[in-house]
């Protein structure tokens, strides 16, 4: 009944900057957050998560702790070692060890979660052990579609790893068994969840099984949400009602539940919830062919990107209700940038990628993911960012409950630890993002070295890739298996190049000519060791904002290739935020081996001042502030700032102007 | 036994600008209070002060209503009501029925208050009417002490105007009772205040009495805060404790209570508790003549004004905690900068003055009143600001939870009324901070249109001011009635002014050579009709900030007088962000009658952007903000902000810089 996994493509990172991501991966984050989830590292916040699936089956006692969405972090985690394990099962580098230590760690996590599943199907801990009389009663807050749908996605990622049916069985169990709570037939619940994420859970689950009743779920839940009378102000109104957080005075528009989906044209409230939501309407755009939900998502889309965003493709503006707030408020000290909403924003790009096939959403995903996703983890992989900022004054952030979300410090693990595996669960899927099959077509999204197994209706072709990307924008293609007949490879050029340039077997290709929607397409019939060089210059850019953006006006941000530049004080001194660029500053760029893990370094010369007055006040009359000391200023990768000293941060950078 | 009030001076504002305050004082403010108090204002939070004293007497039935510490709203009323009648009793402009209306309602106000007293002197109706085992339980939070002060300000107030004792007999009976529960001899409580004011009024008590007992109780207060172990920590132990907010999550400092007063150097905590317990300590520092607390004061001023404080001389950075934060820590938009704390920084200023004899506590007074303080008033005094922005955009308040403090109207009333009745009192008692008299000297702190008769040593003088002041810097002074022998006039130079000249009697005087501590001091034989002429030149200025505070770097505040200037969107336009001046505008100063009360309205050539980028991200290499329009911009006084049409405000403005 269940579908073989059959993926339309498989990729082997083997080497450069992505591949020691992913070794980071299985050597170090998942052994650490498997730690973590059994509260062994010493001094973080207790997570037990795998604890509360052992009280939930009854094999232990204690009590429920944590969130009570506690469940999804195990459920991330699983998610991500079924990656690391589908991988290392083609990937012979991965040491054996590592395949053999994860698969036990899953193993014995999967029996855990199987044995708190419920006769009836239900699954969930925090209810189980300590609300059992109160499932679904609160769907608002309680986040059980959430968990469900997080364990519905490592179902099939452990299912895609190891072959191993046990948790997909369990989460099949659970997805009939919600079905026979909500929906829409005679005595069913008209409920939805207040976290959205199990919609895009069941489009996997659908895909991976090819069961349409798993797909008819999520329509059920997309379409339903936003119907009036709200189900959230009716259920609030049931005697069995408890509420977790207190009053709940936030609206509706804080779940996305203001209005249906289809009238949703506002990136509005919530910035996580709000992603997972636009990325099962796109699913369902493209799997139902579904015009009015594919324009809905197109106009929450550039809601999201052209006006919401920053420049590091963090989204989330505020931590009050870790929100969208309005156009253009983009503040760089206060910001929020979950590092979750970033993780959501990708998949979405990738998703209205596939409805469009347009290139302008994998350069917003790549934005996205070499800057605002990867800023989550620390170099060592041990230590993460929640909140994102652009702009950080450590003293501040001790001193001043303005900035207490703002940590200037990963942390080794959270009170609300959602983002950690969820950066692991990226990281480890990454590979299935890098290139898209439509027809006899191959899309380039993105470029890291690798080899890729891509199935076209006229056959399977396989590529590799090779390069230094991002440090250098050389990248070399060989087509190491050749379909019969014409096929099309469609290469992405960022929107940050201007002057890409590509050859065929060593012949130029006008990348104008052939370029569709940010593709250079090449049509033609190949052979095996067909080889493109893709020729991407990197020259430092100074990006302005829209002056719109009040936080940033008057200012730059550096960027080269894909990355986001920033300033650090253990590089430049304090008082970041008196440094100013002359007009046209000349950028020298090196790449340092031992810095950083590696980096590639900007450096071009700026003032900084270090004037302090002296007076009754600190304010004087027909002062300027030009005692400014010239200083040579280094901008480092913005996703490897604090990983040294602590200290000041900015991204935006003051510039002189005529 | 109580002795007659003699006020070392008394002042009658007779024209001019804070006439104009004065009059709306008894005209509007005082009325519109009244009705808020008594739950009269349609669409506002309703207070319930008066009815809860009422039902604390057993007259009224029903229940306590608002906050902790609601008492003290009616209790600055009263304190405000009193110094109205004191004037109205010496200046026959105001009309009869303003002193026979006000006079009723403080008649009947004092009534109420004085059924609520307890037999045993106690008076506090939250307590008496809910929680009557509980009292002095929760010093922490239940600001029993800090209404009991209130209500002795009021006590003294209300015997100054009308002669009446009946409150002023309430209140001795509430300290002396107060004196049996609190202190260090046996079985007493070793507590003290977790809002500090009860310090500040038993000294004005004593002063008004003559009764050492109450000078004694104030230092002892003082002298036992942040005694170890911390009280506030006992009693959060004891049996009868009930938490009124919820676990108390915020340390020591947020009440000042870190560390014995005299060890205190820096302005922490919340600001208005601040500076109320910096009142109390320079007032025992006067009549202690205590040098650890002088010296402590000093420290606490300059960390208040040299680092922590706003150019409209707002103090508190945070609305988390109401809170000083870390020095040059002065955000625009997320500023609190509660007008009770402004309020508070006044009269710190004015104790300082009276202990060090220096015009530059003045000076920061006169930036605190002029700004900061009346900007919580709206220009017909029936709307209030509790926290003063100094950089504003609507919708962000609107739909941010970053800017969810700030408003961009003031309000009607507010749950939490502290600030409008704190604003009526300093109207109110303006005069008495007019001039201060030391032996024979005279020293003139402020200028306004007014008479006053002054107590020296050698007798009464009697002096007129009259002017255009904060328009026009020419004051002049007249004596109307001299002493015999010499006497000194020392007349406060603001730092505003370089070049300020007086003449006397027509004559040159020169103002350098006199100057000592920012008076210039006329030490002479004085007679009747002897005239000072002062002259303070007031070009427009722009100033700076010192570096460090990052909010203000690149940008200026235009300061004309005693008075900062805004821009406001309602003449300027939106986008007041990329409003940019450049480095040496042209400013035009015209007085507008008809305007704003009546204002003098500066402007100046300058650049606004309505540049939109168009593209898939707000973000565009290679762009610079150039796309400028040439604007006249309309700066207006600061305080008169809101008061038309709502829309963006900023103080702090971009100039181009070479
Ligand atoms: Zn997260
Ligand atoms: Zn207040």
């Amino acid at each position: 009944m269940v579908a073989e996994p059959e993926p339309k493509l498989s990729v082997s990172i083997t080497s450069g900057f992505w591949k020691r991501y992913q070794t980071l991966l299985y050597e170090k984050i998942l052994p650490y957050q498997w730690s973590a989830l059994n509260d062994e590292i010493e001094g973080a916040p207790k997570s037990h998560s795998i604890e509360n699936f052992r009280i939930a089956a009854g094999t232990s006692n204690g009590e429920f702790h944590g969130m009570v969405f506690q469940d999804s972090d195990l459920a991330k985690w699983l998610e991500a070692a079924g990656y690391v394990l589908e991988i290392a099962a083609r990937d012979d580098t991965i040491p054996d060890e590592v395949r053999r230590k994860l698969g036990q760690r899953v193993t014995e996590a999967v029996a855990v979660v199987a044995a708190a599943q419920q006769p009836d199907g239900y699954l969930n801990t925090y209810f189980t052990a300590k609300e059992p009389n109160r499932r679904w009663s609160n769907l608002r807050e309680a986040h059980e579609l959430y968990c469900a749908g997080h364990m519905i996605e490592a179902g099939v990622a452990v299912y895609r790893g190891t072959g191993d049916r046990t948790l997909l069985d369990v989460v099949i169990r659970f997805a009939d068994h919600i079905a026979t709570v909500f929906g829409r037939d005679g005595g069913k619940r008209r409920g939805y969840p207040g976290h959205q994420e199990i919609e895009l859970a069941l489009v996997k689950l659908y895909k991976a099984t090819g069961e349409r009743r798993f797909l008819g779920l999520a329509e059920y839940f997309i379409d339903e949400r936003g119907a009036e009378p709200s189900y959230f102000d009716l259920e609030s109104q049931s005697g069995n009602f408890k509420p977790i957080w207190g009053p709940n005075t936030r609206d509706h528009a804080y779940n996305q539940a203001h209005a249906p989906v289809r009238e949703q044209r506002t990136a509005v409230g919530h910035s996580v919830r709000a992603m997972y939501q636009y990325i099962a309407m796109a699913d369902l755009a493209i799997e139902a062919r579904d015009a009015s939900l594919a324009e809905a998502c197109r106009a929450l889309w550039d809601s999201t990107v052209k006006r919401r965003m920053y420049v590091t493709g963090g989204i989330g503006s505020s931590r009050h209700g870790e929100a969208f707030t309005i156009d253009f408020d983009l503040p760089n000290d206060t910001a929020y940038a979950e590092t979750c909403a970033a993780i959501g924003l990708f998949i979405f790009a990738h998703r209205m990628a596939e409805l469009d096939d347009h290139a302008r959403y994998c350069d917003t995903a790549e934005r996205v993911l070499y800057n605002a996703i990867i800023s989550g983890l620390s170099l060592d992989g041990t230590r993460y960012f929640y909140v994102n900022p652009l702009e950080v004054e450590p003293s501040r952030c001790d001193e001043s409950g303005t900035y207490e979300h703002v940590k200037y410090r990963r942390q080794s693990w959270y009170g609300c630890a959602c983002c950690p595996p969820n950066v692991a669960r990226i990281l480890g899927s990454l590979g299935d993002y890098v290139y898209r099959t439509k027809g006899n077509t191959v899309f380039v999204d993105h470029f890291l070295n690798g080899t890729a197994s891509l199935s076209l209706d006229s056959g399977t072709m396989e590529l590799e890739q090779s390069g230094k990307y991002p440090w250098d924008g050389r990248i070399g293609f060989t087509v190491t298996r050749a379909v019969d007949g014409p096929a099309g490879i469609a290469v992405r050029i960022p929107d940050w190049c201007d002057d890409a340039s590509l050859t065929l077997n060593g012949e130029p290709v006008d990348v104008t000519e052939g370029n569709r929607d940010g593709y250079v397409v090449l049509h033609r019939t190949w052979q095996t060791g067909d080889t493109l060089e893709l020729d991407l210059p990197m020259p430092v850019r100074m990006l302005s904002a829209d002056p719109r953006i009040a936080a940033d006006y008057g200012k730059v941000a550096i960027q080269r290739g894909p990355l986001v530049y920033c300033l650090e004080q253990c590089d430049n001194g304090p008082g970041l935020h008196t440094v100013t660029l002359p007009e046209s500053p000349e950028f020298s760029v090196t790449f340092h081996d031992a810095e950083l893990g590696g980096v590639t370094v900007i450096t071009a010369r700026g003032f900084i001042s270090t004037d302090e007055f002296v007076g009754e006040t600190p304010y004087a009359a027909d002062r300027r502030t030009e005692t400014r000391k010239p200083v040579e200023l280094k901008f480092v990768p913005y996703y490897a700032w604090a990983n040294r000293a602590p200290g000041e941060m900015t991204v935006w950078v003051r510039r002189f102007e005529s």
